[in-house]
């Protein structure tokens, strides 16, 4: 037994099964810990009674019967479907893995939108028809440069986009809640100009949180105000767009495209229209997926744990009730 | 008829057909000028002969059958299939379109190599199937941030390539004839220097003009020399690339991936290997295609009829010894 009375010992501490290859370097760090893996919890349930720390996700339930817990650290950014009012009200810190997102998912978004905008999956199309066809594209291409690429949030996403379109040659402008200057847009909105925001954007590049600030942001209203031709993009959650007024919007050719990684419902049915609408295009939400996904937010894990044994303020905490 | 003693009278203007959107400018800059489409020659094939100026697409025997032209502006960019000796020895003066496709093409890369990174073909595939399975992807995606990024040649497209793929977070470095220190890019090769250049690539952006010194200049021995998992992109002219080493490459599990706008031969007919190959990606030479693409080439153009009618140096002049 270690000495160190700051420390209650012994910590348990519950991983999801994904974080198997950190096992060594959380031991290395947190010797006298007892580690154990979510699957535990079928045979064991009483476990969770007596869980100090978590890596991975618990539902709702399962952190109201955890009263011991201290800390927990998502996988991912969005805790949405984490926070019901007795998650929020239980003490425990919440920590998530934002900030490792940004690369990967303005790469996503880059990528929906220049496969929109050069016919990329037209071509898709007929390489597996093996016809070499270049007239049905030269008329039907369009282009980056000089268009206005308006971004919904300012956040390490919405920064990193903003800086690639830029490069690209778009004018880059901002919807935030503090409306203050940012060195990357060359304006920012605040949420009482979102109207004129949208009409200024040629696209709209969306990968806020959901909370209840965000839900149905783009409404009706939102979709009707719209630069007509703009394409939508959305990787951040699916309901923060009202799916009827984008479909309508669609539908009376107000908006040139709808590239999306989110969809509210989701998984998205079989029989739903969105997935056969011209000018649609779906990923099934991995916009923020990238090859070493489980090393970089084992790395954050891991330095909050740092921080943690030495009752230091953890990084990327959740303020629950504002949802992100 | 006007009294400038500068001016031979009268100007045959030879266009093609899609220039028509630009007659009147033409006419308001150059009154006394007689104008015609190439659909004439059908009708009147000695009209060649009286030709002085052409806005279009002429075939080598067609250059050698006007011996009064003076000036050709092409559409395009590449005029490699126009430079036959006799063309060389014909004393015109050749221009080009050169420098308004960069943003067109480097966009073109950039969407075929992040369809790849973030397999949205294969979305778009399992989207009409109304499939929602991202379990598919997660394994698969490659990210940019932190790749090396190659560029052949530095020019126009090169160029903004170079800082889009900054903008990404990638290192761009340049192969290119005179290896001088360039803004754009890290380090920069000479062509001695090729594959020092080839090994460090994780990205090849090929889009040089096919002359006889870039003609294959991607062989076995640089497909050898390539950094394993390469993904090889090639807007350039079909020929800058041997066919039969990038297959057997491919082949060999030695890249990444191969993406295509141009093919040697092209077009690529239906029973080649490449349409079906593992990791290859085509599209049916429209990179250099934009919306507003005669409108672009017509300003060139109408600068250089400006300059031609004034004496002056034209812009966009092409070496015709040189290739490009």
């Amino acid at each position: 037994v270690r000495p160190d009375s700051t420390m209650p010992t012994p910590t348990r501490i519950l991983l999801s099964r994904s974080a198997a290859p950190l096992v060594e370097r959380i031991a290395a760090l947190c010797p006298e810990a007892e580690l154990h893996f979510e699957d535990e919890l079928k045979e064991r349930p009483e476990l969770l009674g007596e869980i100090e720390i978590v890596f991975g996700g618990l539902t709702p339930e399962q952190v109201t019967a955890a009263p011991r817990l201290r800390w927990m650290q998502s996988m991912g950014a969005g805790v949405e479907r984490l926070l019901t009012p007795e998650v929020r009200a239980h003490p425990f810190v919440l920590t998530n893995a934002r900030g490792i997102h940004a690369e990967t998912i303005t790469e996503h978004m880059f990528g929906m939108l220049l496969m929109h905008c050069r016919r990329l999956a037209g071509a898709w199309d007929l390489q597996q028809q093996r016809r070499w066809e270049p007239e049905r594209f030269r008329s039907r291409l369009d282009l980056l440069a000089g268009k206005t690429l308006g971004l919904l949030g300012l956040g390490a996403i919405g920064s990193h986009s903003a800086r690639v379109g830029r490069g690209f040659g778009m004018r880059p402008i901002g919807l935030r809640r503090r409306p203050e200057p940012h060195p990357d847009v060359e304006q920012v909105y605040g949420p009482d100009e979102a109207l004129e925001f949208f009409a200024e954007c040629d696209v709209v590049m969306n990968s806020v949180p959901l909370t209840e600030r965000t839900r149905h942001l783009m409404d009706r209203k939102a979709f009707a105000a719209l630069k007509p031709g703009a394409i939508v993009i959305n990787t951040g959650r699916g309901a923060t767009i009202h799916t009827e007024a984008l479909m309508e919007a669609l539908r009376r050719g107000q908006m040139g495209a709808a590239l999306l990684d989110v969809t509210d419902p989701e998984p998205l049915p079989p029989d739903h229209p969105l997935w056969v609408m011209e000018n649609v295009y779906i990923t099934p939400h991995y916009s923020g997926w990238r090859p070493d996904y489980v090393e970089h937010t084992g790395k954050i894990f891991l330095t909050n744990l740092r921080r943690y044994r030495e009752g230091a303020p953890l990084m990327n905490v959740v303020d629950k009730d504002e949802g992100y």
